[in-house]
Parts: C-alpha cells; structure tokens; sequence
C-alpha cells in the first residue's frame, strides 16, 4: 500500500426531498447563482421549477447556462466564465449529470482566470482559484458530484481532456434517486458502464498490499451487476436506482484510489472516440472495455483477472487460470449487451479510417495506463479488435 | 436505503513517515498543544521523541496527560480539561490507540464546558463546543482516529458510557502503520476483533435495500479475516498492517452506516463486562460476539446470516440455510479462538455473580440493538451462555 493523504471535502446530501437543503446550502456561500444545465429534462421532471423555487423563497439571484452538451464543450465554459465574471456569481450550481457538473467546475475555474479558459484543460496547473461549485445530480455515471476533476470537449481541435484542481470539487452535492427515474434505458446502461469503468482503471492495478481497496472496487462492481439491469426494467425501483447513484460517487471520490498508484487505460482511449464522433461516453467505454481485458491478459496480469472472475463472477476458482480469466472478459462483454449497449464500434458509426489519428491523439500525453502500459500502436490493435 | 447526510471532515494522513506533516498541520490551529497518551509504549518505540523534536523545532508548546487507562476514566478527562483551561491549549494531540484519543475528545468538550465533565458523558447534548483535536495512531481498533464518538468509564459509578459530537472528529489523524509494529500479539487480536465488532453491529441490520453498504461491510470483514493472524505472526508485515490500520478507519467513520437505520448491540453489552472488570474490550467482543449470533439467529435473522455464511466465510451456498447460518458463527468463534482470544468469561475472570447488575445497567438507557431488540433478560441469558 502506497502512502497517501485522504481528504473528500464533498458533503453529500442522500435521499428523497434532499433538495430541501439547496437555500440554506447555498446561502453559505453567498445570494449569486450561475445554474448551469442540459437539455430540457430537468424542465420537464420538474426540477428546474423546484430549484427556482427556493432560489426564489431565499432571495438567491440567479443566472442561467443552459444547453450543456452531453459532452462538454469549451464553449460552453467560456459562456459561463463570462457571466460569473460579468454578474460577481458566488457559486455555481449544477442541475444535471456529468456534463452539466464537469462543465461548471471549469467555468468556476476560469471564472477566476484572465486568459482563454482551454489553457486551463491543457494545463491544470495553471488553475488557482475555483469559484465554489455545488450540484444536484440526477445521473448516476460519472461520479463528478463527489470528485475534483472535469472532463471537457474542444471541437475545434477534435480534443477531449480531463483536467482538474482540488477546489473543483464541489462544497455539496444533492444526490436524490428519485431524481434519476426519468433517465432513459440507454442512459441507465451507459451510465452503469461508466461507473464499472471508472472501478476498472484503479482495480486492474500492480500496486501491491491494497487487498482491502480491491474488495471495496469488488463491492461496487457486484453493485453496478446487481442494479443495472433492475433499474432500466423498473426505472422508479429506488432501491436499484439509489445503489447504483451512491456506487457512481464512491467509485471516484478517492476511496478506491487511496494507497495506489493509479493511471487510468480506457477512460483516455475512449475520450477519443467521444471527441471525434461525439458518442455516449459509457457507450465507448463498454465497447472498448472487453478488448482492452483481452489486450492486457498475459502471464503478468493473469492473477488479477483470476481475482476479478473469481470474487466478481462467482467463476469455479478451480478452473484453470486462463479459462477463469476469459470467462471473466466474456461475462463482462456479455453483461454490457444484457444492458443494450452495443458491442462495435461499427454500430456507433465508428470506421477503420479515424482509428489511426485518435490512437496517436490519446498518446500525446504519453503512453497510457500502468496496468500494461499502451502506446498508440497498442490502442490501434484495441480500437481495430473493436471494430 | 434511508435517507443521510456524508461529511467525513477528518483529513488522514497515511504510511510511512507521514509524522514529517505534523507540525504544519498543528500550526494550523494554534502552537499550544496537550500532549495525551497513554502507558510508556511511545516512549519505548521512540515516537514519543520524534514528536517533542518536532514541537521543538516548530516552536510549539506543550503540555502532557500521560498515563491514559486502557478504558480511559472520566478521573483523566478532568486532569486533561484542567490543564487545557489554565493554559489556555489550542488543540489537543492524542498519541497511541482509543483510549488517548477517545479520552482527548472528552477532554476537548470538557475544556469548553463550565460543570462536570460526567455530564457530558451521560448527556452529549451538552457539548456545545470541543477544542480542535488531532491524533497520531499507534494501534489498530477503535476506529477513534476518523470518527466523532468516545466512550470513557467512571470507576465510581461502574460505567462505561459513549458519548460523542461532531466537532468531536479529529480534524487529523496519522496514520503509519510502522507505529503498529510495536503492538504485542494479543492487543492486534483484540483490535482486530474490536474493528470487526464495528463492522458486524451495522451489517446485522434490518435496513433495506443496502446491497452496497453491506457488500462494503463483507470486504473490511475478510480485510480483518485475511491479515489479523498475520499481523500477529509477523508483527512487521507492512501490508498487513497498513489494511488492518485503514480498515479499523472505515470501519466506523461512516461509510457502513449511511443510509442504514443503526444500533449496537454488542458493544453496549461489553462495556459493562469492561465497567466492572476493566477486561480489553476487544477481548470481551470476541467473547459475546459468537453469542449474541446464536442468540438473535431466528427466522426472520436467518437471511442476513447466510448472506454472512456465504459471502464473507465462503459456505456454500447449497446447504441448508440454518446450516450455513450456524457454520458462519462456528466459523466467527474458531477465528477469534485462532487469534489467541478467550473464548468464555470466565477465562477473563468474570463469574457468575455479576452477570446480572451488568445485564441490569447495559439497558438503563432502554433495549439495546434493533436487529433484534435486547431486554437485560436477554443479555444475561447471553451472558450465561458466554460463561
């Protein structure tokens, strides 16, 4: 076990009505609002409405940034960074899932940058100061609500980067399950799939001693297993729907990273295929996951896959090592087809020709994971096994 | 899932040398410390010496509270409380296992209170304010080092009683497991014990829809399980330390008890066994443990015992439910009695006599439990089977 220094500033308010809290919350940190959203959802489950409300009761002020694309784009945070800077916000609150959390993180940084708010993605040392973020989830996916990191999209220049800063985190975060019964099916499943991937890039580790952070990562994944498919058939199940909301925030808040040394695979090979063509993030990643498995199974690694069949899959553990460790890869691959994910890149309108500039793209940084560490030729040989 | 509230503000510190951050973090709060601990064990192992250097270099100064009780007494609470008014001490260090840290929490309310510091112990509510408190860790068990409860013992009255306040939660614990190198045998048995005591008064629960929670309870239970005797069989094996060390953290910070509805059982029932006897709590832990199982295994706490049997003991799963419910407790009682642990009351010198005053004031505050609510007829029957 590595050394590490533990600190999850986040509070987190768990439930139903939990949104009672939002005006006294938000008045600890001033009257200003930034709300920032998606699409139209949150008019339509009427949320926003809610938040207005008290915004209203509590005499908040507050400005709005709606339309934040699925995969946030850089134009978005300079919108944002404009009216915080024009309007002295206070704090920003996002109403949504990832996107909408990932995009205000980096508004609230640039909100207190002068320079163009992309250096601050490409450089997240440049980040010194977050306006204070705050949010109410209503996607269980991408664990932004808990974490200090955003992930953000440059179209112009087909790039798709994370970057992040300890003040990103947000002060609080309404995690009310009831708010995810209108996320449809396919979101379900993609977000189940983020969460398991998000639990991958730290389990599939060679950090040696973490016995006790790999049964956490195993607690999580038997939880994504055991609810991702309750909530698309039932989607108002709230016991399916709160596991799986509490296992996207414990999956990336630190807890199963503490004590490792982590570098994340198929998180940056996915971001690729998000920049270039615009998909589901959790579709990517369920795409490329299994194949990545595949790619990194060898004499090394193989102890690991037994550890994941074995304590993951109920998988015989007197079965040899390498059919213990196959048989993992495909029940993985098979349970993200249970959700309705598809299993090619091809489904997703994704074709050979692109494959070669987004495996060079996702190595610009250097070769990725430390699980077995690829380099672009690697990616190609997983994005074309994808296919 | 019940609806809660996540704020773990305790920042840790954990692995090797991490005391190197002790005197910024202190600063932070002030430069007039108590220094609080218990027998010469820190003196003996040098940390003792390593901490006084670094108070000395960084202009810090302190007073001490040594000779702390393995149950702390209230009689300590009132000396440290004593000190820190007169001198006017801006935060409270606890050096070595539960009790210094336990015992320093009291005595960060108490310095803030105007009566009786027995007050505050017998009505929490009281505790208005506490004085920062900060621990270094020297033994795995309590839990204390990331939580905001204490549990302190008046001789006079024969009580031993918890009491606790948020502001009770140190704001830093260091956490080197080398600092646990030092511990004999048979306090690594009791404490692991006591951290598996923890984990079993929130995972036998009746709360539903807590498949996380409690799949987060079964991977600190096999932590427990898999590194107790190794730690005891080498008293240097880093890993199994390190695990034992955070688990005994998580285990009692909150992570297994958010969104359940919770209330102990068993330690309850032990802390007369300590009130009047003044035995090692974990030792009089193990020894109920395996009792209070039998006694409260019925038909509707059968599910939650196989779930037990089959996820954290390996049974299988085919037998008949009983089965592998009595099995899972065979199995509970052989691990403590192959950590070297009495496994009867009488073993630790406590007969028959008392059974009954004890079973009498382990519920003068009502029942205890609510996986199955205990009346003192019910704890002395325990008691009886536990002779």
């Amino acid at each position: 076990m590595k050394n590490f220094n533990y600190s999850i500033p986040t509070k987190i308010f768990f439930g139903r009505d939990q949104i009672n809290v939002l005006g006294d919350q938000i008045k600890k940190y001033g009257s200003k609002v930034l709300l920032v959203y998606g699409g139209g959802s949150i008019k339509k489950s009427g949320l926003y409405e809610k938040v207005v409300d008290i915004f209203n009761k509590n005499n908040i002020i507050f400005w709005e940034l709606p339309g934040v694309e699925p995969n946030p784009r850089i134009t978005s945070v300079r919108k944002g960074a404009e009216i915080c800077k024009q309007n002295h916000i206070d704090i920003i609150l996002a109403v949504g899932g990832g996107s909408s959390i990932d995009c205000s993180k980096v508004i609230g940084a640039a909100a207190c940058y002068d320079g163009e708010p992309w250096d601050l993605v490409i450089d997240p040392r440049k980040i010194k100061k977050v306006l204070p973020i705050a949010s109410i989830l209503t996607l269980a996916a991408t664990g932004s609500e808990m974490d200090a990191g955003a992930v953000i999209t440059n179209l112009e220049t087909n790039q798709k980067l994370g970057t992040g800063h300890k003040d990103m985190a947000p002060k609080f975060s309404i995690l009310d399950p009831t708010n995810t019964f209108t996320v449809p099916k396919s979101q379900t499943a993609a977000g189940t799939a983020d969460i398991m991937s998000h639990i991958f890039e730290v389990y599939f580790n060679n950090t040696k001693g973490v016995y006790l952070q790999d049964r956490m990562a195993e607690a999580l994944l038997k939880t994504c297993i055991n609810y991702g498919s309750k909530a698309m058939e039932n989607p108002e199940d709230y016991e399916a729907r709160s596991n799986l909301m509490w296992a996207s925030s414990l999956a990336i808040n630190g807890l199963l990273t503490y004590g490792k040394e982590t570098k994340w695979s198929v998180h940056p090979m996915e971001h690729e295929l998000s920049a270039f063509y615009d998909i589901t993030h959790g579709v990517g990643l369920a795409i490329l996951t299994p194949h990545w498995m595949k790619y990194v199974l060898n004499d090394h690694t193989l102890n690991k896959f037994v550890e994941y069949g074995v304590n993951v899959w109920n998988i015989d553990e007197n079965l040899d090592k390498y059919e213990i460790a196959h048989k993992s890869i495909e029940e993985t691959k098979k349970f993200f087809i249970s959700l309705g994910i598809p299993s090619t890149l091809r489904e997703v309108g994704i074709e050979e020709e692109s494959l070669e500039k987004m495996a060079n793209q996702s190595t610009v940084r250097g070769s990725i994971g430390n699980f077995l560490p690829l380099d672009s030729k690697d990616i190609l040989n997983i994005y074309k096994a994808a296919l």
